[in-house]
Order: C-alpha cells, then structure tokens, then sequence
C-alpha cells in the first residue's frame, strides 16, 4: 500500500507504549497494545482496563481488538503489545488469525507467543529495557492487582 | 454453599439458551453463555454483540466473563455456553483458570474443549438437539455473518 504509512516495530511499539502510559497514569495496570493494517494504518489501540472501569474482559489487546471495530480479515494484521500475550489474547490472535504479533517484553511474562508461533503467528520479541523496567516495577509493587490480572488465586 | 441454589448443567444451560434466543430475536449471532459460582449464582451472562453493538471482541463467553465483573478467583466457577468455545473463549477459560465448562453444541463447530480438557479443566457437553438445530440453521443461512464472527477470511 502506502509506503509513507510504513512504521518500524518501535514506531508501532511507540504506540502500544503511550496506552500503557495513559494506563499508569489513570492508576491501571500498564500494558497497551495496537493493531496495525499491512500498510501501518492504525485499526486500533487499547489498554488494560481492569482498574479504570472494572472490566475484567479488556486486557490491552483485547481493548485494541475491540477499538478496531468489526474487520473482515486480520490475516495482513500487525498486534503489537508491550507485555506478551496471556493465554485469553493469544486465543485472540489465533482465533481471528492475526498475522503477526510484536511483544515488548516476555521477561516479566510469558504468555502463549509460543503457541501462536507454533500455530503459524510471526511473533517478534523486541524486549525493550524500558519496557520491561514500566512492567517489572508494577508487578513488584502490585502482586495481588497483577495476579488478578492473569487469573492467579 | 447453599443447597437451594442447586441447578442441574441443563438448568443452567437454559439460562445461556435464553440469552442466545435474545441475541437471536435482536437479529445478532445467536450464542449464548453464562458464568456461575459452585454455589450455583449466577455470577454474569451474556450473548453475541457482534451485530448488535458492531462489537467483535464479545462473544457469548467474554461478554458473560465481562457482567460477572471482577472476581478473584475462577477456579470453582462453572462457564455454560450453548456453542463449543472458539480459540478466544478458551484462552479466556485457560487464562482465568475457569474449572468448569459446559458445552450445548459441538457439532455445529468444535473449538478448543479439547485443548481445555489437556489443561485440567472439567468439560462437559449435552450436545443438545435444539441448540444443535438452532446454530446449523444460522450457519447455513448467514455465512458470511459466521465466518467474520470466527474469523474466516
């Protein structure tokens, strides 16, 4: 498509970066993510919303899944999100087969990347120190919202 | 808990079964689930909004996870939906550590139960003649509608 529109994994993370700010800064849980169309058209960009509006169900993907409203395909789809993807997202980007997805940090989490990429998801790993600093320090400083986070008793 | 909250897996079905002849009655996907607690509460239920609220992110299950609000734990809840879990809904199962799930249709679609099954958690499947009519008749008269619903290109 466009090549003006074409992003870098970190001009996308950039983004799934600034929701997980705003996240903090509205005393969430701060992980956002953002769905990129082929040609780097933002379709959607979210954030964990358990704490702003008590919703269980909007985990960062999930919110930027539903941000992006009703598509018709997601095969040429970028997920980028700045902590790697719980089980529930990753059953996300398989069922709705979602290309490609980008992580900013499996190190303070380990989702079900490897599950997609078994399944045919190219999954990149940036792993971004900054990234993983922002996650690292709010599980450390929040265990039992972050175990309530991933279902944890 | 108590003994008269007591409901047989088809009493509870009846209550997804409602939700998926309301979403059905509004001219949405009609799938319906519920979420209740050992005691047998019902915790939250919910259908399809897809066409409904053009919401592609709730299905039956997320939307019934999303009415039950936050809870701290999932693992003596039981999740009853009318139609087998796609790969979303099951990851929501898996992630949430939900111990229990029932299934009114596997035959109109099989999605991951059995993947949930490898992973510890209870299912159980009525495979009920009506709810099996119920979604085959959708299936086969809205294609295109099922197909972006479980992200068929």
């Amino acid at each position: 498509m466009s090549g003006e529109l074409y992003l870098t994994d970190s001009e996308k993370m950039a983004v799934a970066r600034a929701e997980a700010e705003k996240g903090a800064a509205e005393g969430g849980i701060p992980i956002g993510a953002a769905l990129f169309a082929a040609d780097g058209t933002l379709l959607g960009a979210g954030r964990n919303r358990r704490v702003q509006d008590d919703d269980a169900a909007m985990h960062a993907e999930t919110n930027a899944f539903h941000n992006a409203g009703r598509q018709r395909s997601y095969r040429d789809t970028v997920m980028v999100t700045t902590l790697s993807p719980c089980w529930y997202c990753s059953g996300l980007v398989r069922q709705f087969g979602i290309g490609r997805v980008v992580v900013g940090d499996d190190q303070s989490f380990l989702g079900g990347q490897e599950w997609l990429a078994e399944n045919g998801v190219e999954v990149t790993v940036l792993n971004d120190p900054g990234l993983i600093a922002m996650m690292g320090e709010f599980i450390h400083t929040h265990p039992r919202l972050w175990n309530e986070d991933i279902g944890e008793d």
